[in-house]
């Protein structure tokens, strides 16, 4: 049977597309769930898609994923940078992580070069605009038929 | 017509009047809307007043001043020194910013200190109790006035 | 008439049992309520539980607990590294409070070494596995029985 | 009697209007001054202004408030960030203190977010040009009120 | 046969009960000594009790532990902060470790919130006066039972 | 006319598939560079692979790749972490760059966090073994199709 | 011929007996420089004795020393802890120098524990009061009598 | 007309060529003024020159030159270190500045390594005793000719 | 009846006179035990002399100075840079502590420049060899007065 | 006879006047060249030119100085702030080393702040573009006669 | 007269062979002293050997082998992170040292990177088992003979 | 057959004996060659003996031991300090290393006190001169032995 995908959209993500063109572009979230649903389609794997500004939410739709979902490419946003709690659900879970940001956050503020995610994630992909979920959701595909 | 201004208070501000009163004075969270009412009343403001203990529902109450107020009066009390979140929020909603604190935080422990709310706000007004709220409602007023 | 005791477990505590035995043993957090319940009701103590991945419902829940109960046993995992709107929580009840972990947390990664709790807390217990909140439960009770 | 307020100017102010406008705005410091004793008036209070580029005189005139004036407004500029002599002076006339800066320093260079005089004043109103000095003078009023 | 744990104690411990009631309570060793033997005769455990100024002894009755007990407790006082040699004996002797302290430690200098012991510690209970050695005699005698 | 991508290797890449294959797997240089010419093939990109151990020699072929390539793809290896050499050339040239590494750099020690090349790349992939190369191609055939 | 003393004071020792009497006693700076002098004469010392809140006065009269008198006995109050102009004309005169300060300033804020002077310093006396210059008068003596 | 260079000397340097010659030279800053007025007559320049041991002169000294002088040479001596204000007035003067040292101050002691000079000069010049002016002066001349 | 002084000094103090002149004079320790003793007689004080190596002995004649002596003057040598015992074993004996060195620390390596005494010392003197020890039981001497 | 001088250049040197204009100025690395021989020839001194992005070749030819030339002139660009190596070799042949940068490196990047080079050359020259290295020329040539 | 080798062992080391083989090997602190002799004996090079857990006693034996050995073989275990006191005592003494160490200390935790006594020592051998100690007689005779 | 050793030397140290004799001895590279092969031929080692100044070739050097030579030998001067490169190499090549330096580098300056290559080391000898290289052949001999 086909594998499944979540893809965890943190805090103020929901904005996109309204606030900010010249760092995140004009697409906005909904844009992209509709991008990653055709890449999941045309690789046949299942998709699920949140967005939440609350952290807890967060750790709660990550320890959901548990048996309903093979793999999960996560954009915690802000989180990224301050959550522990995130870092233990997605420990806790144990699937395999990609984590995503649309921009390069290295060439960013000082306090988006830390990542609470980076450490227990299987790869990492970020400066590619939508492109950094479609190439995640690609790199999960490829890890899912290593191990079967 | 009217400009509006969203007065917003973060974790344990609730609290306010019951514990304390050596640091926070004996007024409850209740006297401070009232108080900035009146103060709103009287330069022909409109006002929203919000408290909440989730840092979520605060991002949320944020995003949720574009194209209601024009303006916010933010005191995010803990979660000044630990949210990136609320940072992205604001700036991604642009209006303009004044962050107050009840208490001299610059007077109390080191982790108070840095705030991620200040590099963003238009201005800063700490430790006049009641009173930093109502100063920064005439700021804001004043802000609102030279752009007109 | 007796006194009651409020035990708060943060995120991700509800996956106990579920992964990492390792670390954390195979008990689930249900097995630990139980245990506590039994602690108290052989120490004629009343007793609250109650667990959420929110970092708000937490702040809740302590500030709940005044008035109701007399001391609180917290476990904030995650947050207990991150959060001041908990400790904030905890000084504005004013309760005597007891930093409960299951595993060792100095012997973990570094992030895990500062508490935001320990500073305000009566004592901390840690590394026992379940038997550091049964530990505490008694600890506190000894408390409650000096300022009787 | 009435109260009379002190405001205390730091080295490099008597050059506003002239210079850098994109950050001061193109106000002089002799219309901060008018504007200070406009406010002063319409509240009845007295008004002393002065401006040095040397630490020594403004330490000197920060003692001699003493038996003069009942509170003193600063804007120390870029002794804020250096001089303990004017932390020791002002603590030891121990007048109320409201710290005023014009622009947000927060928003500006690393080394203009450390404040020698933070930790010592009432309370701290940054960022709103000229209106930074007028709810100082507010800030400070309500002060003298709450003390009769 | 039963187990046995001996109590290790660290310098000006010695001191207890004579000066700094405020922190320490009015309790001396030989209080300690004393419960600590009545809760140890409680749980059918033998008890061995020490105390030393200096560095070497403790080093060396650790030591001298293998063999003569089952696990130890140990409130190395100061050397808990500076001593790697407590560390390298402790380690090397291998017996199960709890770290007790009767004051918390995390509410004092900052210097008192390192140890060297805590990374090799079972468990660590502090804040609870002379109960925290009773604490961690229960603590131990439960890790006992879970060996055999 | 078609575009085409430099590939960049730094030190001891050389010797993949030789030696400790459990963090880099069982593929040699040689597998990688005809990996990377298939999927340049499969999206009519010209291709350019190199590898050196020589911090001068890297240097000198990213210069080369003015008027020669449209995009560089770099695993600058153990020189990402220390050359301002590198960091300056790719500067000087101005090419799209994306950084890419085999294993996840986050996730081993300390020295590794840091990367001179991140904040002037376009985007950055790690962690996907030899489908970090590929997707990085992917990623740099997007941009290309933006630009024109 | 006597040899001659010069006592330096810095900033807001003027202020000295009328302020802040729980940290530097009741006594005013005149009654130290009696003190000092009666100390004087009893050794058969002479002796200069100047306050100035400027540095740059303090630098100049430093300066106007060499040639007058064979020792500097410096209290450089607040200027202790900023002072590279001070350190250099200190260094520059080279006469022998004792540094004194009235209360202990290790046990006061962490910003008072730095000092430019106590590389350059013969020796430092502080934490005795009044008692301390005549305690640096003494131990200048020593060292004139040890050179002749 | 001709340009002009005002040459800013800070606090000490006064005693130049009578202390220290084993650093400075055995030159006087009057030797100094001297060559630097010939260098000057040589390039058809005008030249200004001053010396104080006052922060608060050199500030005013500095806001002195706008109108009078087309660009600054600046030995600011220990104030380099430390002078936020100056940093300040030179900035706020907006005339092109060269830093100048008589010695090579990234030889000497740790506190001497940072500049607040540096950041907003034109360019440094040090290490080449008297040379250091006069090489400046050239320099500040060719910068000229660039702007005309 | 008379005051009595302990002169507690650290390890290597019994090597003075034997090694290193150059900083530490030619005196022995048992020349500065008869200077003590002169100095102490003619103060009509009684004396107490120790020295040691082991950190266990100085922490327990410091214990035994309670009751028998009623200030201590201290060299503690290399342990005062790295002795949270001493500290605490002044601190829980409370008698008045002057800190003395016969160098001056804070012209040495790095390392020496901490003090765990200094915070809770009266004052301390260093610098002025075997006079540092004199000057010290002068200055308990005053306190001593200043007491009765 | 005539003294020679050597002038290194590090890596990407050889790009300039290709790219960034607005940093470097339009000149290339030849246009220098040309310009330091001609400043050479003025002043009757020999003069080696050459540019290497390898960090190896920049230590041979620095060796390579030793009895071919008399002083050196490096503008070592990015090994700068990376290499000890060079440092070294600059040490080991013991020449009079000037340093030159073209822009001002204190105004750019934090990582372009330190420098290798700079704690043993005679001097620094950075800021003024071609001229920073025919001051250099001035400058060596007036230590030649100094020392002749 | 044959020169003679003094061997010090710091704390724990008496336990060497009974525990932890994995990191230190099945040799007891007797075998270690008996290889030692054997070697001593093979150069004809005496051979003091002691071994303490005490601070104290270490250095109290470097004091005595001033005039009876001729260098000094030390490894002084976890004292060698933290002892100023034995950095002191070997440095007193002025003997030539040669630090050893069974295994490689930069291998292992932090704070075992930072060693006292390498500033002080002729030379460093670690990470060799017993052979350290068998080297170190070797280069330490080396420097015997060169002073012959 | 007989076991070999590459001896690998890094930049500079083919001037050794030319400059700074004070530091490094008069003995060239020629002389610690032969010396080396002196030692490997009465041990029955074969020996390689490279020195580069080129990082690149260092690097190139140590992957090409493998197959070749049984155990390394390094002293890579300048590059241990800041080469990840090379410690990726040694790592890779899977060797036993010995790491060596002439000098005592933990006397000297502070940059030179880290090491990218102790980590991975089987053991350090530094300080003796030529004698390190020998005794690291010894040493290396020694582990060949243990093997077999």
């Amino acid at each position: 049977m086909g594998k499944s995908v979540l893809v965890v959209n943190g805090p103020n993500l929901n904005m996109l597309g309204t606030r900010e063109p010249e760092i995140y572009g004009k697409l906005t979230l909904a844009d992209i769930q509709r991008a990653c649903e055709d890449r999941a389609n045309a690789r046949d794997l299942g998709l699920g898609f949140m967005q939440s500004n609350h952290e807890g939410e967060l750790v709660s739709a990550i320890q959901g994923a548990l048996g309903t979902h093979d793999g999960i490419v996560i954009n915690a946003a802000a989180y990224t940078h301050t959550s522990v709690a995130i870092h233990d659900a997605l420990k806790a879970v144990g699937l395999p992580v990609v984590e995503v940001h649309i921009s390069n956050t290295h060439a960013r503020e000082e306090f988006r070069h830390q990542s609470y995610i980076a450490p227990i994630a299987k790869g990492i992909i970020c400066g590619f605009g939508i492109d950094s979920y479609l190439l995640a959701i690609d790199a999960l595909d490829n890890i899912f038929q290593q191990r079967n």
